[in-house]
């Protein structure tokens, strides 16, 4: 980071994490993320695939990971958290599995709902402010927490705070610090 | 694309080009691009660092691809074409390098101005709809192919319809009809 303005006051790394080398661009370290988080899903589908409870995807956006997952992942329901939608229509959930609100909210109705059900749930909620990011992944740890079942996992791009869960080293093909994995 | 909506008129891959195995999903397609994007344009560099002549970045986006020249490229000034701004603080050319306006218009004018000197060219200028994109590679093409310099590279995101470029072979670690090589 020595050309262009790049002492303003954030730097392009609290959006995407710290970079892991001084030479690493946003480019390279977009792609780790990328990587990290699809090595991440697929670990953890492949680890939850015995179990029948519902998969939570919290935050669709673009839509990438939630057609990632419905193509990875069968014989379980696909729920979608978003509060605004803005996805590819290829990779728009069917109005029944679209849990529409803000997360703070629709996280605690969802226990009433479900209980401790889920196998699986993703969480790719951040936005370009890291410490906002963290702030908001300690917010809605105890909101998502209880959600899931006994060997059930939780991928995030977050570091969350959990009581409970066991953080797992990230599989082969992950970067360390690019996506987390917890198991209850 | 067997769940959801995935038969209405437009199927996703129109964007990402057609995926190179039917069980791609959009997360895969999108880190095979961005990945093969990062190795042709490496090979670009490294293969036009003895030339001095400047470098082109059409279309800046986010401003990743250009975070990575900058960081990737020394010696040479790199210039770039953007119609609209929304690139990231850490990824913004100073104002003097921007050339802004449709590159229907800036290219020409560039030729004017550089003459056929520019030893690398980067294009991303795709949007959602691979037909478009399609015709407007068409329609640029002989826009960029008078601004290379002898021995100069072309790296895009499109296939593009060059008379005097010679396509060369994707290098080693981008995936074949992601990203296009071209030289004079
Ligand atoms: C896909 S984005 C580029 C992404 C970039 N490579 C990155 O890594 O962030 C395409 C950009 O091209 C610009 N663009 C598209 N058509 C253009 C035109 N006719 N003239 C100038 N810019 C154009 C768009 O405004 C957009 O910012
Ligand atoms: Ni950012
Ligand atoms: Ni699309």
């Amino acid at each position: 980071m020595s050309a262009g303005p790049a002492t303003i006051r954030q730097p392009f790394f609290l959006k995407e994490n710290p970079p892991v080398s001084d030479d690493q661009s946003r480019l390279d370290l977009f792609i780790d993320r990328m990587v990290s988080q699809r090595a991440c899903l697929d670990f953890a589908i492949a680890e939850t695939a015995a179990m029948t409870g519902p998969v939570f995807e919290l935050g669709l956006g673009n839509g990438r990971t939630y057609h990632h997952m419905r193509q990875r992942i069968s014989g379980r329901p696909i729920h979608v958290f978003e509060r605004k939608m803005a996805s590819h229509p290829d990779s728009t959930p069917p109005d029944e599995m679209l849990i529409l609100g803000d997360v703070r909210e629709t996280l605690p109705a969802s226990l009433d709902r479900f209980g401790p059900s889920a196998s699986l749930i993703h969480a790719d909620l951040g936005g370009h402010n890291l410490e906002k990011n963290d702030a908001f992944a300690r917010l809605i740890s105890p909101l998502v927490e209880p959600l899931l079942a006994t060997g059930g996992l939780m991928v995030s791009s977050d570091r969350m705070y959990f009581d409970t869960l066991t953080e797992l080293p990230v599989p082969e093909g992950a970067v360390e610090g690019r996506c987390f994995v917890y198991r209850r």
